[in-house]
């Protein structure tokens, strides 16, 4: 059972996961693992992943079988265990939880396709609703309290196989990013008593030069503060605190602008590394006023170093202005 | 000038370096700078840097020339201008500062060498007391909030040049790292009345297990929720706030406790790459009751995917406990 560690002054928990005890020597040499050929997220390979979860499949097909076009599996080598009680306790002066949570993988396509930019918009959106079915389902597992849905593209942003893919960890623990994102938001609500991302989407849309896309319910933009060249976020425009309780509408208008943004910067950058995560309210609330759910895209261009680590600030050499500039008329 | 900009939800300030400004085809491959043979760092080569702010050289040697033992040179690509005023002001409904600062290279050893490692322990005394040095000349400019001392060793740790060098950053603002942990040392002192970090030597001390090393003045451990393999933190066991207004024993002792746990690193992971960072009180203050400098050192073993980044939350592979047990036991 991998372990939920508190750090107790940033209080920021931490997965230990002694499963995988490494030796030193395990450190040592980083060969790249060879691409083998072998794909275990294609069609016809069903077998060699653990049973799916969720398939949106053929009517009269079987599970772990051909004809789904969006499967979710649990991931082979889970971060945290779906099974056991949390068993929150002290160890000395520190905080300690059982590692309990859950690992999902959503593979997007049942053909070998490196990017989700290879989808249509009708695809794109079943991966999306995908996202929502599971995230409504774990919500009612009170052990909960948060599912972070994201993806790695490009071995240098994690990827450990090629196949457009995405994930989900539900953890039961608010992660330190959502609660500082919705510390600041509440102090900004609390002294204008608005959104901040509602004023974001007006600044933006007003401003324009760091705007990226537009659809009917969303705009995707370079924030002002972006922390890497080509950082771009995807807001709804309609005030909306739960990724999962969105309308079908926003849900289905969603895959257009992600693909419509990922399909520039593939095309801006050569198909660059990269990572996205939907940053939304916690399980344990129904709505908030004062968060608003959204998608950060990070391409990984730039090394992290020690002041980033030791500072928390990033040295971003694009401005916002300039990558949404170049993002903007890309054409696709 | 580079731009400071504050993300108004996080209130995470970022370095907008636009000097460095660059097309997406600067992103598009990355080859590795060959090592070009010819070092900038080594003695003979000092007209090839900018010229010395302080330098430690034999009496009667002149300044930018060799009889030097430690070296502070301005960075020949700062990522901050140290000229002008600060100049903050809204824009739109953000905020903006001129990007105001410092950014200076230690130069450790005339030597070409790759590693900390191979300093005496007298040589690394010097480098520690320059850190001081600086520390107490910026502190002086009134513009600055802080200043970050770091270290990057290898390329996937951020460095360009292998010659060993350590480097320091003064901003106009606190980092947002060192004002989470002052915020999260300060609700333990109003809950507790006593400094966390004062309590995390004394358990560490009683348990024993997480220790890596320890010294009259300083316990270097495994922290309990260590974000990465082999993390290690090296804290002094007197309460001190400021790392630049330590006595001389804690500067002395500090040089032979980092000697040691970077030896026993090297040794382990077999000259891993890794980033170090000195977190202190800020300038604007004389004395922290609540807070308590120390040093994090950072193996960089794994990679930082979409969940780290959408969730601050890490998984790391080796507990704490058992990296703390190796190094431990590694003889140095």
């Amino acid at each position: 059972m991998p372990e939920l560690r508190k750090d107790p002054i940033i209080r920021r928990w931490v997965v230990i996961a002694k499963e995988r005890a490494k030796r030193p020597s395990d450190f040592r040499q980083k060969p790249a693992p060879p691409d083998e050929g072998f794909c275990p997220f294609c069609e016809g390979n069903e077998d060699k992943t653990p049973p799916e979860i969720l398939a949106y499949r053929k009517a009269g097909t079987e599970p772990d079988k051909p004809g789904w076009w969006v499967r979710v599996i649990p991931n082979k080598f889970p971060a945290l265990n779906s099974e056991g009680s949390i068993g929150k306790c002290g160890v000395g002066m520190y905080d300690f939880m059982n590692g309990i949570g859950v690992h999902e993988v959503f593979v997007e396509t049942p053909r070998h396709m490196r990017s989700s930019s290879g989808l249509d918009v009708r695809e794109q959106k079943e991966v999306i609703w995908a996202y929502r079915d599971r995230l409504l389902n774990l919500k009612k597992d009170k052990r909960f309290l948060y599912g972070l849905i994201f993806k790695n593209v490009g071995r240098e942003a994690g990827a450990s196989l090629t196949h457009t893919h995405s994930q989900l960890i539900a953890t039961p623990f608010v992660p330190i990013r959502i609660s500082e994102e919705i510390r600041g938001s509440a102090d900004y609500y609390s002294y204008r008593g608005r959104c901040i991302f509602c004023d974001m989407i007006r600044e933006e849309l007003g401003f324009k030069e760091r705007v990226v896309a537009e659809t009917d319910e969303f705009v995707a933009f370079g924030p002002w503060a972006a922390r890497f060249p080509f950082e771009t976020w995807i807001v709804p425009k309609q005030h909306l605190s739960h990724f999962e309780n969105s309308p079908k509408q926003v849900i289905e208008d969603f895959a257009l602008i992600l693909k419509t943004v990922v399909t520039k910067l593939e095309i801006a950058l050569e198909e660059p590394p990269y990572n996205y995560l939907i940053h939304s309210a916690p399980f344990n609330h129904d709505f908030l006023s004062e968060y608003h759910w959204h998608l950060e895209l990070i391409p990984r261009l730039t090394k992290v170093a020690g002041f980033e680590w030791g500072s928390g600030c990033y040295i971003n050499p694009v401005s916002p202005e300039d990558a949404s500039a170049y993002l903007r008329e890309v054409e696709c």
